[in-house]
């Protein structure tokens, strides 16, 4: 059975806005990728309205973006709670893409091996039909199950083992880093879930951010959903600055608002 | 001592964007006033750091934006919890106003008489230097303290007695409205604080706020601070849709952007 081959436009004159903010050719020089931190989510800060829940909050246009974003970056990283919760498909469908070399890797960020894939898993199937590329996932497990080794490798995936310093029971965002620019990746689109994004928004990770790109409904889910709100830091029992955004543009975009900017390193509060 | 006559200036071409989501006469025929729902977030939702915190959020055009939306109504209103935490001015400082009787008229929601306040509150200090309309205090309570009587008469303020059913130990939206309206009130916005705003936000309430003006700052407060998110609702075990504005724009100002809209009965979602 295969997948209808729907493709997405993101038109031409909508792209400009995005340029400043993109991985260049000349960031391709760096010790590690060009890392763009990206979510959609409510007035009330929610990408979704329970983990795992499909929540309708941006519009056909904002989605259209996200592929455009994909198609520019070399590979798109997510946690396991969202690989386990949302089985997602991780391609482009833009209708720029001519051949599967120019799909986003996926990457997996899954320490302690909970994601259970096999042939069924949207991501798997969509490389077994050239729709996507097969995912790199990213571990601590020294032998991973030998069907999932055999089923990655058969389509051109692999785990890449990460040790040493565990940090919240996973890694240190540098060795994510590290070993994505080992394969040879120079651009990554950081898509979620509320963990990921809560703890690149920390200040000692949002070095490693060069953009953020945050996409924002009229909607409000009302509480209980997943929240992006970073934990507050203290320093000698004074909070540290909350994290802003400077070089900022506010683009709307269909019934949305598309937020472009880089993380400051103080916050003017 | 007298307070500084500073003014603010809002300049009149950023001016034209609000005019659709303003009070007009036509309204004024309406049975209760019209209700603007005002706040000013980080992009996690906070209005303040913590209750009672001044928090630097939006910037000098927002606030200015502001005084502006503060000459357009009769009224503001804010919750006793704000009024406590933040002693609160309460008055507009825009250059346009020529006497105090185009100030708005400050209302506090105080059912349980919790707001003590004083000569030397900020809102009253204004009102008997000229610089602000005397406040309206809405209460359950029979009989205020002799004092804080006196102090509002002398100023020509008023506490206003509003009985009848008791709804999380306030009052029913409708009867405050009505009594705004009873007081020849045309128009209130409402600034907060968290608490007002999450409960307006209700699917029972949403039906008496005709416009709502969020401007978002590009910072993330943190968890742990003032936020809003309105409750879910629920009806025979569904979740009722989540409250969204139509009629939507979104004007980047400053480093925030501002969007105004109506609340939709229904939700996309």
């Amino acid at each position: 059975m295969g997948t209808v081959r729907e493709t997405i436009d993101f038109p031409q004159d909508q792209r400009a806005f995005l340029q400043p903010y993109l991985p260049t050719e000349q960031n391709s020089s760096s010790p590690r990728p060009f890392v763009t931190l990206t979510y959609a989510a409510s007035l009330d800060s929610q990408i979704a309205s329970a983990p795992g829940a499909r929540t309708a909050l941006s519009g056909p246009e904002s989605k259209a973006m996200t592929h455009y974003l994909r198609f520019k970056h070399d590979a798109i990283l997510i946690g396991v709670g969202t690989a386990v919760a949302d089985d997602p498909a991780l391609n482009c469908r833009l209708g720029d893409i001519q051949s599967v070399d120019e799909q986003p890797r996926p990457i997996i960020l899954d320490p302690s091996g909970r994601w259970k894939f096999s042939a069924d898993s949207h991501v798997i199937r969509l490389a077994k039909e050239g729709l996507g590329k097969a995912p790199f996932v990213l571990t601590r497990a020294t032998q991973p199950p030998a069907e999932m080794v055999a089923l990655l490798s058969e389509i051109g995936g692999k785990f890449i083992k990460i040790s040493g310093t565990v940090l919240e029971r996973g890694f240190t965002w540098e060795k994510v880093f590290n070993a994505l620019e080992h394969e040879g990746i120079k651009s990554v689109m950081i898509e979620g879930g509320g963990r990921v994004i809560n703890s690149l928004l920390k200040p000692e990770n949002k070095a490693l951010v060069d953009c953020v790109i945050v996409t924002i409904a009229p909607t409000w889910l009302g509480t209980g959903g997943v929240v992006v709100s970073p934990d507050r830091q203290f320093h000698n029992g004074q909070v540290l600055p909350a994290p802003r955004l400077r070089d900022t543009i506010w683009h709307p975009l269909g019934e949305d608002v598309v937020l472009c900017g880089r993380l400051a390193s103080q916050s003017k509060s």
